[in-house]
């Protein structure tokens, strides 16, 4: 399968990363070592050494880099060998090394042409920000292929039928949806009008329970699947500024042609204090119960189902509500199909 | 692997499909869906939703049909959407249906040319008729594939060495076998004088525990793996009239190249009453620990040995005892083959 | 993958083979049925029954053979059928059997051509020999290709960062090596100074713990994996014959591509009796932690990150300590290219 490679893929939560931890984890079908230096500047590098090609990561930390495991070579965050207990540093002692950049509480790592890695193209989680917002941050693991996601996310028509308990009946019959396109990225709008929520959407809108509200999800797509929603609502037939609104972050990496890692969150601004921080806490949890209980199974149901085949080798029906997954696919498509071309090219 | 199509493939015991139960079973290497619509009609369709290839037996029973877990098309038994929560129905939003036909106990699977699916090739089970007789129904998952069962049930000769605790001596010496072909159907006879019985099988046939009996067994073989046999005992030196034999029903269907599914039966007349279905269960019973704890590992270790070969490539060594199963495998290898020249020549 | 076919492989311990056991082995991809004859002789054929497929070893031991679990056709230990209960012997029953030699307290198969297999060739263990020395045998099953484990055994460098609690300090900025190679024999010998053991080595070589040693290990490889070490240490500044050795030897048989059976042990001479034998026992429990807990993971981490690639298509980085692990390789290399032109010859 071919990725995007010029594009910033989230590697893990800032986080997940602890000093002296040395993280593995398999990115694009690469094995791929995480770790930070004594200055806690965080750096990837891949993680077989080689000269034996043990995995890095189960070696150690050590003041530069880290050591292999089985014959004591050592590694910086460049991927150069710094240290051979058994003489010289052959020439040859290098791994590759990959940008790896710590913004909005994440590692963003670039698996391109290290040239082109301009930080500045990390699309815009500035609710994230860990200077400006606390964030309650989960990480779920998906046996489904990452696009399967991005459509799951764009199309929320489904949360009637997959998530009628859980994250309320959002009456397909009753949203008003819309698609647009900026460059490459994508948002896809919905609004729903009488919607009955789940009780914890309730308390985090401070909406008495069972007051019908105007329910919208703004989610605005970039490749390869970084999604960020504004989720809002107010009782029915008040102006949406009186309502209250969250952001919600859903990105997605491709672990293997068929599984994924899925990171996701939710924000409150650090004015809000320990109140602020424990109802994002709250709001997560919420969250996490029909994501890993409800989406999961059934992405994983899909993937196989399809199997090895390709998505539109097999002939998709289209519906309404999937105006904005087929954009998002479409602007991929066309991403991959010039990277394809540039390749050819050189 | 080819299968045959255009023949009747048994897809359930007909109460392992209740009345609201979404039933997914793979047969031939394709997920179906199995389910009754109101009126108690049993259907088949394919499993994949045409939208976004969610299973549909994951959805619900509906009026009219099944709708989908992910977005809410709903299907009917002959495949066609027959709902779109989000509009008008796309003419490509459509399954494939295959023909079923209740009968015997049974539900019975065409996936061939559906305007050939004729209910009269359903070989006789008239036996397992449930306005007839009482049926004592099993199911058992088999990791091996399909042809293997055939030969193991047209092959008795193996009861001496593999049953020999659990389904009586059947001494291979003294065993006075035959074989004949009616048309594609093969039947093979096999009869033991003075072979010793396991007990549950002196009490089926009503003879003292210990005595030397006349076995016979009687099997009739239907492509693709429908065996019936007639199998009966009487004290040694009486004759067959004086016995008690029953019908015992072995079906198989391939669920992959390497696993199968396995239903059999014991079946008595309604004219016996409580007693004669009380037998009929401690019949199956009875054979059941053989067949789950003898049978089933001696298959699947011998598709283990056998791994991705073709049968016949192996050069398998011919014994007397093989007669009626290579007639059954020259059989199905013919009707494969006629198969294939039919799909060549259009 | 190619297997170097005429040589000596170890397939058990003899005793791992009991009379009237069958115990199925996978070498080199097969499976193989070894067995012991009723004059106690050991026998190795193909386990796959030439009727219908099953695996021998799930039958038993007769007079003259074994008994195939299925239809109950007899092999000898030449892979001649000497019964068929069914009747006359077909010609084309017969399985292939391998040349098997018991020498040096193990079960030595012969898997290339038959007229070829001269015991002769079989590497010295004659400290082994059960009738001069009391053998503590071992085995493992280790998920890794079987040259793995002779890079492993070849640089002991690794002693350092992969064993420094279990097996030593083993400097290796203090250690003195030499390769040479005699014929098709690697010989990789290590001398460390100043080092620091385990407890279970300074009791096995009666040197107050804590003191400081000089330490050898000196290695001989012969095609395929089989190593005999003499491993042996003295308090620092002392004459090596003043010192403590023992033989330990480190057996590898392919299993399949991707896994091995591993065979290792400790002998004194049968002189120095039970305190003799209790020692060997002792040592072999103290080596088996660090090769089952310490190098075992290492090597299936190894072969994890090596997948299904060619090892040299790696472009493994070579350093000093390679020397004999690489020696070895070329050797290998070149007789499996020997083998090949053989075959193309032919």
């Amino acid at each position: 399968m071919q990725y995007l490679r010029n594009v910033w893929y989230v590697a893990a939560w800032d986080d997940e990363v602890a000093s002296e931890a040395l993280v593995q984890r398999t990115l694009l079908n690469e094995s791929i070592l995480l770790f930070r230096d004594e200055e806690n500047q965080p750096h990837a590098i891949a993680n077989r050494c080689p000269h034996r090609f043990a995995p890095l990561h189960l070696g150690k930390r050590v003041i530069g880099g880290v050591q292999c495991p089985y014959h004591g070579l050592q590694f910086n965050g460049q991927g150069q060998c710094i240290h051979n207990p058994q003489g010289a540093i052959p020439k040859a002692a290098v791994v590759r090394s990959y940008p790896l950049v710590e913004k909005y509480s994440m590692l963003w790592i670039w698996m391109g042409e290290p040239e082109q890695a301009d930080p500045s193209k990390i699309p815009d989680f500035s609710c994230q920000d860990p200077n400006e917002s606390y964030v309650a941050k989960r990480y779920l693991h998906v046996k489904a292929n990452y696009v399967l996601e991005t459509d799951n996310i764009l199309d929320l028509s489904h949360i009637q039928f997959l998530h009628p308990g859980s994250l309320g009946s959002s009456a397909v019959a009753s949203a008003i949806t819309s698609v647009e396109q900026q460059g490459n990225t994508v948002i896809s709008k919905r609004q729903t009008v009488g919607d009955i929520l789940p009780e914890f959407l309730y308390r985090q809108r401070r909406i008495p329970v069972g007051t019908p509200v105007d329910r919208w999800i703004d989610v605005r797509w970039d490749a390869p699947a970084s999604m960020l929603l504004e989720a809002g609502s107010v009782a029915t037939g008040n102006p949406r500024n009186e309502g209250v609104s969250n952001f919600i972050a859903h990105i997605f990496t491709p672990e293997t042609d068929t599984t994924s890692h899925y990171w996701y969150s939710v924000c409150n601004p650090l004015s809000t204090g320990d109140e602020g921080r424990d109802r994002a806490e709250a709001f997560v949890t919420g969250l996490t119960q029909p994501f890993r209980d409800e989406d999961l199974p059934m992405l994983e149901a899909q993937q196989q189902m399809i199997g090895e085949a390709e998505f539109w080798s097999l002939k998709p029906v289209l519906l309404a509500g999937d105006a904005g997954a087929v954009r998002a696919r479409r602007v991929l498509d066309k991403m991959l199909a010039e990277e394809r071309d540039l390749i050819a090219s050189t």
